[in-house]
C-alpha cells in the first residue's frame, strides 16, 4: 500500500469575535484539510492550521509523501531531520501555528494523522488502538469560555447565529458557562483570560466557582497578559477556586517569569499548578521547564507537538519529569476534534480535560459527513468506525474552500481585528497588567 | 479478535561456561516461551527470562491476558498500575531478570511482544512497522566476547561442541573475536570484563584494537567489578581504544560511583562515555543518572524495560536528556533475537550496535522453525515475514522443556557454578579490584 495522491484544501470557518490577550478573532478562522489517497483506494484525512504558510509547507512536502508506505512514519520523520530548536524558546508573541520552531512538527503531525487514519481503516481499528490501545473509553474536554463581543462569526450574508451573545462581564460569563455545559455536558471549565481587568477576571472565576461548586475544576489562561506581580496576586486571590484539578495557565511570559511566579506562590502557601503552552511548545522545553519548576502542567497539542504518537511520548516524558499533561486547542472542525480525541484516548497521562474550541463553530461549517462530532457527557467516546472515525463531506469542503479564496487575509491577525472594531490604536501589550 | 489461550513453556538451553563478575554460566540457561492464541487462529510468541519465578508470574497473568483484545495493550499495562520503584535503584547484586523492581515490566514485555506478533501477522506487517515504522533496514549487533572455560555447554550425553575453546587470556580473546566476526560479520565489539586482572583486560582491549583497528568500536563491561580508582585507571589506560563509538560499561557499582568515575575521567581529559544497564534499569533512573552525569549511554533491553514500545519511549527520553542508547542482552534464542531486532529497528536513537549472546547458542537448541536467525553483515534485516517474522518448532520446544524439568536448578546462580568448578570458596566481590 502506497500513498498515491495528496491534496490540500484551505478552509475558512466562521468564528465568533472571541477575545484573548492576542486581540479579537476574525470573522473566519483558517484551517487546512489534508487528503491522502492510497493505491488500494483508502483515503486518510487530517486537519491542520490554516493560511498560506501551512498550505505552502504541505505543497512542498508532496514529493516526500506521494509514493510512501503510510506505515513508514519513522522514515518520513527522519527525512526532515531534527526540527530547528534554536532561537527563542517560547512563542509568546506568536499565535500557535506560526512558530517557525514547530513548522516541521506541524506538517508531520498532519501527515501522521492522515496515515494513521489510513492504517486504521485498512486494519479496521480506531486510531487509538493502532498506536497501542485506548487508555480510556472517552476523551474528556472542558468548557472553554471566552469573553466575546456580540456576533456569531461570518460576514455579510454569511453570518452565524450568535448562540452565546455578548459576554464581557463576569455575570455574562456564568451564563455562557451554564449554556455550554447544558449543551455539551462538560465537567471541567477553562476560562480564557487576559481580556478584562484582572479584578474582573478574578470575579468571573469566583462566580463560576459559586455557580458550579468545587466538583468542576477551573482554569484560567490570560496568555501572558500579566506581570509576575499581577500573576502572583491573581494566584493568591484564586487559591481556593483553582484548587482541586485547576491550574493557572501562562499567567506571564517566559520560563523565568513563570518560575518567579511559582516561587512566590509557593512562598505564599499557594501550590496551584502553573500550566503552559506558550513558555513550553516542544520537547526541548520540557527539561528546562522542569529544572526551573516553571511549569507543572504541560499543554500538549497533537497539531504542533508532532502528532498522536508524539503526544504519547510527551505524556511519558512528563510523567518521568513529574509534570501533568493537558491539551491545547485552536479553532478547529470535527476532523481535528477526532485527532485530539484519539491523542487523548491513547495517552494515559492526559489526566486533565482537554481544551476545545469546537462549541464555537457550527454545523453550517462542519466538513464531517453526517454532521458534527457528538459529545457524550462532555467527552468524545472511542468512535465505532475505524481510523479517526469520520468521513468528509466534500461539498462542504468546496464551500469552505471557496470562502477561503474570497477572504482578504491569509494569516490570523487578532490585533488587526481589535484595531478595526474596538480601538484603532490597539496593540498587544505584555504584560498589560 | 481476542486472546483465547496462553501457554507458557519453560526451556533449558545449553550454554558454554562463560565468565563474568557474577561467576560462571551454568551448563544450561533458562528461558521461557510464551504462546498466545487468538479466536481467529493466529498465534503470537514471545521469549522471556526463565526459571520458576518468571513462570509463576506468567501463570498469575493468565486471567488478565486470556480474553483480552491484543490491541488493548495500554489497558493491560494499566491493570498492573505503575511498577514498584521503591528500594535500591540498581541491580548491582542481581542478574538481569531477578530485580523485583522490573517484575511487572518483564511480564508485560513478553505479553506485548506476543500481541505485537499477533497484530503484525493479522495485518501482514513486521512488528517494527506496526509500532511506527522502521528507523533502519537492519538492526546491527556487536561481537559479544566472553572469557570462558573450555566446553560448549550442556551436560552428560547432551554436550555441545566447544566452538570457541577455552579463552582466559588476552591472546585467546583475539582468536575468539576473529572467529566470531568471520562467522557473523559484526562491525562492533563488546568485551565482557571483570574476570581477569584489570591489567590483563586492558591488554585484551589493546590487542583487539591492534587486530581490528579504529573502525571497530570497542566496549568493555566488567559488571561493577572495579573500584572507582581502578575504573579511572582503566578508563585512562584505554582512552584511545574506547574512543570512536566505544564506551566503558558499568565499571563500578551505583550511580554515585559512576558519577565519581566520570568526574575523574573528565578531569584527566578522558571523555569516554560511561554506559550502564546495572546502575540504570528503568525509566525512573534516567533523570537521576543524567543529573549526576553518571551515565552517558543507557543500555535498553526490551525484555525488562517493558517491551518494544517502551524501548522507543526510552530512546525518546534519552534523546531529550542527551544520553545515547544501546541494548543489553541475556542468553537467548532466536525469538528474543527477533524481539531485540524489532526494538532496535523501531528505535531511531539506537545508534550503538546492540549486545547479543546469540552466537553462544547453537542450532541444536533453536526453537525457531527452519533454524537459526541469520545475521547479514552483523545485522538482522527487517524480516520478510509479518509479525516478529518467525514461527516456532514445537518439537524443539518439547525437547528444551523436557530438559528444563530434568534440571536440578530453577534460577540462575553463577556463583554456585564457580564454587563447583573453579574455587569452592568463590564469592562475588564488588569491587574485586
Amino acid at each position: 500500500m502506497r500513498i498515491s495522491s495528496m491534496t490540500v484544501h484551505p478552509l475558512a470557518v466562521a468564528d465568533p469575535p472571541l477575545r484573548s490577550s492576542y486581540g479579537r478573532h476574525a470573522p473566519y478562522a483558517l484551517r487546512t484539510l489534508v487528503v491522502l489517497k492510497t493505491t488500494d483506494g483508502i483515503a486518510g484525512y487530517a486537519e491542520a492550521h490554516g493560511g498560506d504558510g501551512p498550505l505552502a509547507a504541505f505543497e512542498a512536502l508532496k514529493p516526500l509523501v506521494v509514493g510512501m508506505d503510510p506505515f513508514q512514519l519513522s522514515s518520513l520523520w527522519r527525512m526532515w531531520g531534527r526540527p530547528d530548536q534554536s532561537g527563542d524558546r517560547s512563542q509568546t508573541w506568536m499565535v500557535p501555528g506560526e512558530n517557525p520552531r514547530d513548522a516541521r512538527t506541524r506538517s508531520y503531525a498532519a501527515i501522521e494523522a492522515a496515515c494513521l487514519d489510513i492504517i486504521g481503516k485498512a486494519i479496521r481499528k480506531p486510531v487509538c488502538d493502532v498506536v497501542g490501545g485506548r487508555a480510556r473509553e472517552a476523551a474528556p474536554f472542558s468548557a472553554y469560555l471566552f469573553y466575546k463581543h456580540g456576533g456569531g462569526g461570518g460576514l455579510g450574508g454569511d453570518v452565524r447565529e450568535d448562540e452565546y451573545g455578548e459576554c464581557l462581564t463576569p455575570e455574562s460569563m456564568v451564563r455562557q458557562a451554564r449554556q455550554m455545559i447544558a449543551r455539551y455536558g462538560f465537567k471541567e471549565i477553562k476560562l480564557k483570560g487576559g481580556v478584562l481587568d484582572p479584578e474582573a477576571e478574578i470575579e468571573t472565576v469566583r462566580l463560576l466557582r459559586a455557580e458550579f461548586g468545587p466538583s468542576y475544576p477551573l482554569r484560567i489562561d490570560p496568555n501572558c497578559a500579566w506581570s509576575v506581580e499581577t500573576s502572583v496576586k491573581v494566584g493568591v486571590a484564586l487559591k481556593e477556586e483553582l484548587s482541586g484539578g485547576g491550574y493557572l495557565e501562562d499567567p506571564t511570559a517566559g520560563l523565568d517569569g513563570m518560575a518567579a511566579v511559582r516561587q512566590r506562590l509557593l512562598a505564599a502557601g499557594v501550590d496551584t499548578p502553573l500550566a503552559s503552552n506558550v513558555a513550553v511548545t516542544g520537547f526541548d522545553d520540557l527539561v528546562p521547564a522542569r529544572e526551573l519548576d516553571a511549569v507543572q502542567v504541560v499543554l500538549s497539542d497533537p497539531h504542533y507537538w508532532g502528532g498522536i504518537r508524539a503526544t504519547q511520548r510527551m505524556g511519558d516524558v512528563c510523567e518521568l519529569l513529574g509534570m501533568g499533561v493537558s491539551m491545547h486547542s485552536n479553532n478547529h472542525l470535527g476532523l481535528s476534534m477526532m485527532i485530539m480525541a484519539h491523542a487523548c484516548l491513547a495517552t494515559p497521562q492526559m489526566e486533565f480535560a482537554c481544551d476545545t474550541h469546537y462549541p464555537w463553530q457550527t454545523e453550517q461549517d462542519e466538513i464531517i459527513a453526517g454532521g458534527r462530532v457528538q459529545f457524550v457527557g462532555g467527552a468524545i467516546p472511542v468512535p465505532a468506525k475505524p481510523g479517526l472515525g469520520v468521513e468528509i463531506d466534500f461539498d462542504q469542503v468546496a464551500r469552505l474552500e471557496e470562502r477561503y479564496h474570497k477572504l482578504p487575509y491569509r494569516k490570523r491577525d487578532d490585533e488587526a481585528e481589535m484595531r478595526k472594531h474596538v480601538d484603532p490604536n490597539w496593540k498587544r501589550l505584555l504584560p498589560r497588567w
